[in-house]
């Protein structure tokens, strides 16, 4: 279960202090070049310590690449990745009640306080960087193969939705000790058309369970999303409402999806110290999209099964 | 993909206009009393012709067993239901061009025309009817290990929330040869905590995933979803705006889970003939509880695997 | 796991004494033309009541077929087919004690006395005939892509390896109220190269774990199998003692892989009535070819993955 | 498909030559006690350099764990364990032409020239020193809960079957720059019944696929296997041939599965330099006894689904 995919195979593993995290991914193809300037770029995007309204946390977010890649080409077999954690500041987290709004007590329920809980330990947002990996290497291979670009934006932070004031909000809601969750848009553009199931994989299914394992995420939509549920049909028939995605097929027009991320639970108005973002949603944007990528890639796959029977 | 679940394992097939659609059902626990009135009664409440309100067409939806239930209790081999489909118009559908908002066009593009596409076909809306079947064994499986009692509501119709007004919305679209979309609402009590993994397969996964299966379901949210992007954590760590699920993982209160249904693409204003309902939110309802009943017993096998090592 | 196959997904149902038996096969191709008398001939290569030496029971054994194919053309969605049970016998096999050999003592430590055992139930060697069914659907597609040819051959009934001589040797064990079991050999010719894993899912692991859950197989071997274990590597390096599979994957050279199916354990000399093969090994033959035909499918669907990125 | 399992999940990587090789184990249960000790005298079982048959080459095969296990004591969370290459001497397999009985021919198929083959790369005997890894870990599970004992023995190392001549024939084969085959033998004691399914996940599928993934694996058989070709059932129904598993289900007998391990095919007769053994087989059988236990461990999770419904 720390498993996903049909045939794209990722498997994720670490704790926020223990050794090093990381993420394997099988079934990726050979032959494909790897752009280690790219990988470091999408990393730097998750990193944080980008601003002042970042968390002063130091994660350098290196990833060591253990196999399935030599001289920066895909081998074909699976590509494992990891990060070493260095410098975590153990004590912060030493003794702490279960915090509101955190997996602390679930983790509890789980696994009878055997968990490494000190930063989140495996439910930790930081977690999510082998994602940005993974995510990275699957927009090289759509990028190659389809042409496929896939970029998200915020749309949301609290009630702002102008982009030029996210910033701004963020500054407020630091001062008071809160935190601010927001919105989230990706689009996929050139996506191949057919990808995706009538059922049960459906391609809104697929992408909807990779983006609801992003710690944070609370809900997920696709095209107009909610909204559809106030138009008319005769309105909803129209232009790309339904996001690229009809019978939970692609059908080559742009892909949209939209998750909201809920504020960072750990706030010093609730007593929590340690340095913690105010809110989390520019870092959460690599993530979102390597989510999409990863989903699209792991459909592609699936969808050239048919391939010596139907040209 | 036409298969589902990790430990329950569901298996759907048919097509609208095909000689019976149906669903296997493997990893069914034995000695289950399997009541038939409720079974019969979960189908009713998905099955058309109900009012006025409601399409016309006549599709009895009574659930034939073909395996691993005997004397109406379950044998722990695969259950396998099927629905004899009947009384079809074909005539309705012929030659009808690619309509817009359904899944016409993708069904031709990945199945190179081939898919019997009357009445939808594998993409109609009657599939989930197997889905109903599925989720009322489930639903009477948790029951009997957990007391968990499954409910849904509808909290929007289009624009409208008050309840009493939800016919008269409906009605009026279908005047204007219109349809409409809505909101469905579905609670879980006494659900076990620590169901869901902290990654890949968090029960928000796993549930969104058997959902976003299910035609019109555009868009999921858990807890106060998408509003949680608006608050603050300070708001958001309080109450259960979790909806049930911390870290992916089940804390034992009411899991809340809310789907947007977009309006039904066929519509008369659109030119497409035949018999269609003008809102499908009503008979949606229960295949949205079944998908949330389905997921939590397919979560509460995998939760078992721990219990020689840990009490 | 009532259910197989990473791409190619089967979910198999029934009891030898319920309303019908079936399987589902999901993800196969369309626009495949089935030959129904192909169909009908492999299920009659399993069905009993051929010769003398074979059980007087009566299965027709004819498949319906529920979805996924239309005017003889596969559809692209799930094919379900079933084979409804009629005429059985279920008071010989009322009462009766576990049987030794049998999977009576198995069934009951796993679902507590709730599986209808009459005619072994699930466990009935009879589930296999919906496995020739998936199997001819697989070879027909097999046979169209890459010509790829799957045929099987008994290579020895007990101690005797002269094939005129099978028949005397299993009217003898008859006589004595014993049975006989075999060896069955099966040669794929026109495998297309680069099949299979190296790791987990090697092209001798997918076809042996489809091997493995048919009745009666207590031994998989490929290509020389355990006479390799007397070879040196300077013999065994030569030919195809590999049997067409080099670290997993498959060369294009005839895959050979053979299985021992034990002697029936239902003999009258242990006081089981009813009518009972001496040797199910004839009938056996088309089971093992399909399970060969469906494992090499799906890996043929696996290994499309690569194909937009390497031609 | 370089994972394995359905409720434990194992995900393998790494290359020969590459920085490290290593594996993923998701699913195992916390509170588990793991003895350091213990694991890394399994690793020495498998590692070379134990004496004048064995390759001169230097593996230290230390496991440095990444994650999941803390103080000895497991998480719950996936644990990760990785063994670092050094010393390869990569000159010794430059520009090899494919090499028979390896892979070399096949990987070129797949990947198309683009694995790192130095040292067979992915296809390596080595990748399976993480199984073994991973196999102490199902161990120490399986002992922990069941008193389980997983025990394997060499029973025929080429022609002989007197286990204390079978070192001299491997100095003869040596001398012969030849390498010999052989069979090994492992049982389990102390099984739980009930684990396995009748179909599909059948006790021997599951064991033989994670057997066949090891390479030079060319059999797998169940009790007394092929040998029960040759029985009468009158005899077959005797005793413990059946291995412990009726039906696809433990019964709680001791479970005995047996494979053959061809020779290596690295033999100075066919012109191959470098360092190998002249018989791998006494290093495998810590390789085969690790896939049962861990073919056992997932298997005894899968089967704790029904407790919450039947004690």
């Amino acid at each position: 279960m720390n498993t996903w995919g049909n045939v794209l195979k990722l498997s994720i593993f670490g704790e926020s202090h223990g050794p090093a995290i990381g993420i394997t991914i099988g079934g990726y193809p050979p032959g494909i070049v790897i752009d280690a300037d790219f990988i470091a770029s999408e990393m730097a995007r998750r990193a944080p310590g980008q601003g002042s309204h970042i968390t002063a946390r130091k994660e350098a977010d290196h990833v060591q690449i253990l196999s399935g890649i030599k001289d920066n080409v895909s081998e074909g077999s699976p590509i494992c990745g990891i990060i070493t954690n260095t410098g975590q500041h153990s004590d912060d987290y030493k003794n702490i009640p279960f915090r509101p709004g955190h997996a602390d007590e679930t983790a509890f329920i789980k696994y009878k306080g055997f968990a490494d809980m000190r930063g989140s330990g495996h439910f930790s947002g930081r977690i999510t960087a082998p994602l940005v990996f993974a995510g990275a290497l699957a927009k090289i291979a759509l990028k190659k193969a389809f042409n496929t670009e896939i970029n998200g934006k915020i749309v949301r932070i609290a009630g702002e939705t102008d982009e030029t004031k996210f910033m701004d909000s963020i500054d407020a809601a630091k001062k008071e000790g809160d935190s601010l969750g927001g919105i989230i848009e990706v689009a996929a553009v050139n996506v191949p058309g057919g990808l995706g199931e009538p059922f049960f994989t459906s391609a809104e299914s697929h992408i909807a369970e990779l983006l609801f394992s992003v710690p944070a995420v609370k809900g997920v939509e696709f095209g107009s999303g909610f909204n559809m549920a106030e138009m008319k049909g005769s309105e909803a028939n129209r232009d790309n409402h339904n996001g690229g995605i009809l019978g939970g097929i692609t059908n080559g027009k742009p892909l949209i999806v939209r998750v909201c991320i809920k504020p960072t639970p750990s706030i010093a108005k609730d007593g929590v110290t340690g340095r913690h973002d105010p809110c989390i949603v520019p870092r959460a944007l690599p993530v979102i999209e390597a989510c999409a990528a990863l989903a699209l890639l792991d459909l592609s796959f699936e969808a050239q099964r048919y391939s010596p029977w139907i040209k």
